[in-house]
């Protein structure tokens, strides 16, 4: 330990650099922001986190985060219960529901098929995810896995459980995002997105 | 609150936006962090900020975050008693330890003058600094304030009090850091750097 620290101080901001992203420099700014001027809002955050850690779990159906049985999506009987959109995180299910496109239900893999890990079909939940679509009436799984090698093969995967239930599967659009400006785009993306060209419709009077 | 969520994940992606630097995704993202895989390193977390924020608080006679009476500087009796450094913050002393450069002992303003947010003497603790100038054995106060016009008012104030108890003032020298390159200077630096210009001694045979 260096001199001069007290020992909690230095146990704050060891414990800070399990966030993702901070390294020593943030995490001494962090305590020492803290500790200066925003005790309360530690007090807060300290109790926010050990809430969180202890209570929340996964949502029975869709495997969400929740504190409850089953997630506020879930529970929402105003949705359409004939969409269903695999996704591979919660943090997808945030990005979707903010982009407000989307009034579907959920499943969330909790990763990507990655066999190197140890991360197959079982860790993925799919067996949870057959159960759905033999007593669900689910007529179209969207594939929203990442646009990665392994978000891909996990979409195969996933097409052909969906394929053995009849039920249809989509896979999200791969192309320019918006703004995008083509010069700077990675050859993938755009071989992508030229191959995957749609008409335009033109309609006349 | 958005839909979705769960509050007690609304509530912990909340808090940690009371930390510096880290807006509504990157709360977020180690919300997810912390519950898809880290969990003990956030119960370790919540536990370290609890305790540093109810235990932790400031040294009797520097000022120093420490949860003792006397911080580890002050209860070294190892470290040089006729110099203080006086400086604006903690994160200024563990930043001073860190070089090894200096071995006497410290006080921490917790601030800088600052009339307009109510700063003055008192919340700078000057009446502490004074009883120590006048009953340590003190020759020389290092000015460690920082280079800005609130820091230079601080240091002139306290040469101002040192002056007062006999106690030679120095200010820490402002140049050209480390690496420096005279091109992307600023014009205040690069002047301050001439003006300050030392003769370089050449020891003849």
């Amino acid at each position: 330990m260096p001199r001069g620290y007290s020992p909690l101080l230095e146990r704050l901001i060891i414990s800070f650099q399990c966030l993702p992203g901070v390294g020593r420099k943030s995490a001494q700014r962090m305590a020492f922001h803290l500790l200066d001027s925003q005790r309360d809002a530690g007090r807060a955050l300290a109790q926010a986190l050990n809430d969180a850690v202890n209570q929340i779990k996964h949502c029975g159906r869709c495997r969400m985060l929740t504190e409850q049985e089953l997630c506020e999506l879930c529970g929402d009987n105003r949705r359409d219960d004939s969409l269903i959109c695999v996704v591979e995180s919660a943090a997808d299910v945030m990005a979707i529901e903010e982009s407000q496109g989307y009034r579907g239900r959920y499943f969330v893999l909790l990763g990507h098929l990655s066999p190197i890990d140890g991360i197959g079909p079982r860790e993925l939940g799919l067996d949870l995810f057959e159960r759905r679509l033999a007593s669900e009436p689910i007529a179209e799984a969207i594939l929203a896995t990442n646009v990665t090698v392994e978000g891909d093969a996990t979409a195969h995967l996933l097409a052909d459980i969906a394929a053995r239930h009849n039920v249809r599967a989509s896979r999200i659009a791969r192309g320019v995002p918006m703004g995008g400006e083509l010069e700077y785009l990675d050859s993938g993306t755009l071989s992508g997105a030229l191959s995957g060209r749609r008409q335009i419709a033109i309609h006349q009077d």
